[in-house]
């Protein structure tokens, strides 16, 4: 077990009618020019937007808009934001979205005090040094970027998709009200929920053993996101699913559970990135057609053990049945959850990928060297996974 | 479920040797003038006292001492310690300690801000409006006092042990050095855990539903404390033990767990805290006595649903036997877990306790009125727990 250093000083507002009152209050403590960003406008549909803007104009704040940021958040529109930033000398940045929108905003905060294209922060030509203040409300139970100093970014040009982490980003005040999500439809609910459910597992089946303490929590919150995923799929308006699943996406990744297991390398998500920088896929689709066949490709006698815990202590499954029966079933348990309960794509064939660029994906994740993931990982392993994806 | 607003800024060290570097550069954050605050000199017989210093001496910053906080922290023992930081014009207070230090220590911060005995800012006669900043050094897991903003204090003069809380109070920097809590005798070991497991049972078995995530949050921690208490009892130097007590210590009562519902008055404490301050007892071992007694006498048909997940979840009884025999079964485990596990006094008249002040004492807790806890608790009612408990 590893020494860490635990700091999180977001602020949440949790619950319905959170806004009012506050919102302006919060961002009143940093200043007094805000940028308001937003995605396609789903946020104008359900009334957040107005919600939203009702609650600024009470205040004497300035208000400014950049809309229109996608999923897989390219690099190029944040540098037009980033812009807007500068000319308008804005104090704060308000991200309204989900994680592209968030993860965008997190590069904007950045981008204000770097002078050059955001792509530079992201591969780390340049260090972030400082950062405006990021206020979020959140759309999206997914990404947890509202509780977490992480910015995922594309580049389209170069099918790259990489990440930025500094408690810089992190959002000083996060708004989180179930209710925003009830409109989410049920595949986003599907594919975020399978991202929640990832960046858990990614942390449990991890090369480190941690505390015992943090299993018992990663175990619960998995547990929290296989049983309320499952009823927000079905009752999109069910309130006590929401707000399950809102507080477990933050919790999933703040980086709470993982701190004792560092370096703590997230190899799905390093084979996700590849399938959305070359394909554009949903994040949390790529993820649940990775995940069961990475967990296949490397159980064995020496990895059964965890695969033994997980499946006893998330699936309850009958701690007296072998060890290697537990662990098949734990990963067929979670292809049912993924693929008959949330209805997502099992294989990388329907969404019309193939194996073209396999050797390519694998080179950009290995080189000739490996990833010391929960076990050792090398361009041959990623090939033979994504083929098994097919 | 309540909203709520989640906001814990403390930033924790743990681990082992994370004083030396660290501690100085977080003192002067805060300013170049400290009190040292500790207790009887335990720290000094560990090493720890020097470890302190020398780390401190190789800075700038100025040294002041205050020593002989006793357990059950006493007001008038604080009133002193202000004059101090008011005559040296002290800017950080430096609690090395378990929660008597800490808890005493955050009055100090506000005493320096108020013209007046510091009972005044318990008791609510003067709000607390300022206070220095806290670092604190953690030498038991109990009270969880080095991450949340409560301070709990006695007066022995008018046997009252009341508490204030505020986010003013939150320490800014807690070291958790599990190594630190090897020499906490096997007794101290039994009531520090005692403690962390009943601000756990606190929160589980209240009167308003929360989310299902928070539960699964807290029967993780309660399967902490019982596994590695026990550990820890026969072992004092096992690392994995020390360490899942200490972080579950601050898991247990930092607010993360509770907030969805609050109000939740915690009843085993108000029933403990009156034993505490008419007997001076230890806070963890009256508890330990209390607390199954107060399980046993609001079991019922209504209440029983929250016994069985707890029998189930916790102590992993079958779920297949009646709700009733799982939560009578729930109970049993528990107070074979505190008087053999841990070989706690299972009742007070070993502490030659009678029953003459339990009506004062009951008294004290509700008057003539009621307190909603987990069920609805009465002046009789108090009084029968208490009888319970000779």
């Amino acid at each position: 077990m590893n020494n860490f250093i635990y700091e999180i000083p977001t602020k949440i507002y949790f619950g319905e009618n959170q806004l009012q009152g506050n919102l302006s209050k919060e961002i009143e403590k940093y200043g007094t020019k805000v940028l308001l960003v937003y995605g396609g406008g789903s946020i104008k549909k359900i009334g957040l937007y107005e919600e939203v803007i009702n609650e600024i104009r009470s205040s004497k704040i300035e208000i400014y808009e950049f809309s229109g940021i996608e999923p897989n958040p390219r690099h190029t529109e944040i540098n037009e934001a980033v812009q807007i930033c500068k000319e308008k000398d804005i104090d704060v940045i308000l991200a309204v979205g989900g994680g592209s929108v968030i993860d965008s905003c997190k590069l904007i905060c950045a981008g204000k005090y770097y002078d050059g294209d955001v792509w530079d922060l992201i591969i780390k030509k340049a260090k972030i040094e400082k950062a405006l203040p990021l206020i979020t409300i959140l759309t999206l139970s997914a990404t947890g970027s509202e509780m977490n100093g992480t910015s995922v970014i594309s580049n389209m040009e170069t099918n790259e998709k990489k990440s930025v982490k500094t408690p810089l980003l992190l959002p000083k005040v996060s708004f989180l009200n179930p209710k925003v999500t009830y409109s989410v439809s049920k595949y986003q609910t599907a594919c975020g929920s399978a991202d929640i459910l990832s960046h858990i597992m990614e942390t449990y089946f991890a090369r480190n053993s941690g505390l015992y303490m943090l299993d018992t929590v990663m175990e619960g919150l998995m547990k929290t996101v296989i049983k309320y995923a499952k009823i927000a799929y079905i009752e999109p308006e069910n309130y006590e699913a929401r707000a399950n699943l809102m507080w477990a996406s933050s919790w999933a990744i703040n980086g709470f559970a993982r701190m004792d297991k560092e370096p703590n390398t997230w190899i799905c998500h390093l084979l996700e990135h590849q399938l959305s920088a070359f394909y554009d896929i949903t994040h949390g689709l790529g993820l649940a057609i990775v995940t069961p066949r990475y967990l296949k490709y490397v159980l064995n006698e020496d990895t059964v053990d965890r695969y033994y815990q997980f499946g006893i202590n998330v699936w309850g499954i009958d701690s007296n049945l072998p060890k290697m029966e537990v662990a098949k079933k734990s990963i067929e348990y979670l292809e049912e959850f993924l693929y008959k309960d949330l209805n997502l794509t099992d294989n990388l064939t329907d969404l019309n990928i193939d194996n073209s660029n396999f050797e390519e994906m694998a080179n950009r994740i290995c080189g000739n060297g490996k990833v010391e993931a929960f076990v050792d990982i090398r361009k041959v392993d990623v090939v033979k996974i994504f083929n098994a994806c097919l």
